[in-house]
């Protein structure tokens, strides 16, 4: 039991060590932190956070984060509509974002089946990416989900799913390999063979850098 | 410069990432994280920080954390209040409270002395210690600062006021030596010849057990 000599630090070191990765000794420090800033500060530190809880939506197509009911990028009449992204979450869709190399629209999921953690398909947006697949003129799926057993399992379920269906959508996964930068000796087994397994002309290659 | 498809989440993200030790990625965790929680929680953890930064006290006496204007240490009748400890932080209270060894009371400076960082005498709770060691019938005053230029300058200021001054107070140091349960061959050699210089006598050693 520790002793902070004040209720006040007390629950507040308490209240911030309940966030991920932040232990006791972070969350006094942060709570140190905020002590030693301006009120303005921390109501404007404080008011954001309730404010995103608060005002925030979730797209009623895709899922990812909006400040209106259809997000920015479903809104977006230069996106190609018949290219669907699908993740595993809403960090994905900022990551591939921030590549600028995708110009076509996202499903999140909001996690991957994973039976351990108590997500079966009920728990994640698979009902309405099917619903997707039957209403919109989707060509291509393509699964950007994480590389393990419950990413897999997961892009696995909806493929068959779509086999299964009449829709004639193309499922496409995104490439496993050798990280740009990465030394060969330095690579697992799984993927460097994967790497090998996969791989492409070497003219279509040096088309797409 | 990042996309995250909607600008309360971006104001949130940039809010969190203030914080000190938290980069953006660990921001953007945060930030999901609190919008998977419940209004309850969510406002549970921002009034704890608000509260704490509006109603905690600074104790007139010590500078501690404190809920009333004296803090629990300095008003607690058992304490032996001819023993203060001079400490950097209130980080440095809470730490050795938790050691149950010291029924002192302590005095706070907010800092060390580090002119590098604009930190002078003027910044530090310097002038109310020594008020104090004029007003109050202190015997010792134990620097217990970090063992860095910056904690070793202002434990030598410290000591030079008191020389200087009339007061009859005797001035100690915590030892610095090998951690418990630390092998000789992994010390560094200052740590080590400090330890040898400082060393007791074997006797004293094991009655202090």
């Amino acid at each position: 039991m520790q002793n902070y000599s004040s209720k006040l630090l007390e629950n507040a070191v308490n209240q911030i060590a309940k966030l991920p990765g932040i232990g006791k000794r972070t969350a006094v420090r942060l709570a140190l932190y905020f002590l030693k800033q301006s009120k303005e500060d921390v109501s404007a530190f404080t008011s954001a956070i309730l404010t995103l809880c608060n005002d925030v939506f979730h797209c009623s197509c895709c899922h990812n984060i909006s400040d209106s009911e259809q997000c920015e990028i479903c809104r977006d009449l230069k996106r190609n509509k018949s290219l669907v992204c699908v993740v595993q979450d809403i960090r994905d869709v900022i990551a591939i974002e921030n590549t600028s190399a995708y110009n076509g629209i996202y499903h999140v999921l909001g996690g991957v089946i994973s039976p351990m953690n108590g997500i079966g398909i009920a728990e994640l947006n698979l009902q309405s990416l099917f619903e997707r697949l039957t209403q919109e003129n989707i060509e291509e799926l393509i699964l950007a989900l994480p590389s393990t057993t419950e990413g897999d399992t997961t892009g696995y379920y909806i493929f068959k799913h779509v086999q299964s269906s009449e829709c004639s959508v193309k499922v496409t996964v995104i490439a496993r390999g050798l990280s740009v930068g990465d030394e060969l000796e330095y690579a697992d087994e799984i993927t460097l063979s994967r790497s090998l397994l996969n791989r492409i002309d070497f003219e279509t290659s040096i088309m797409k850098k």
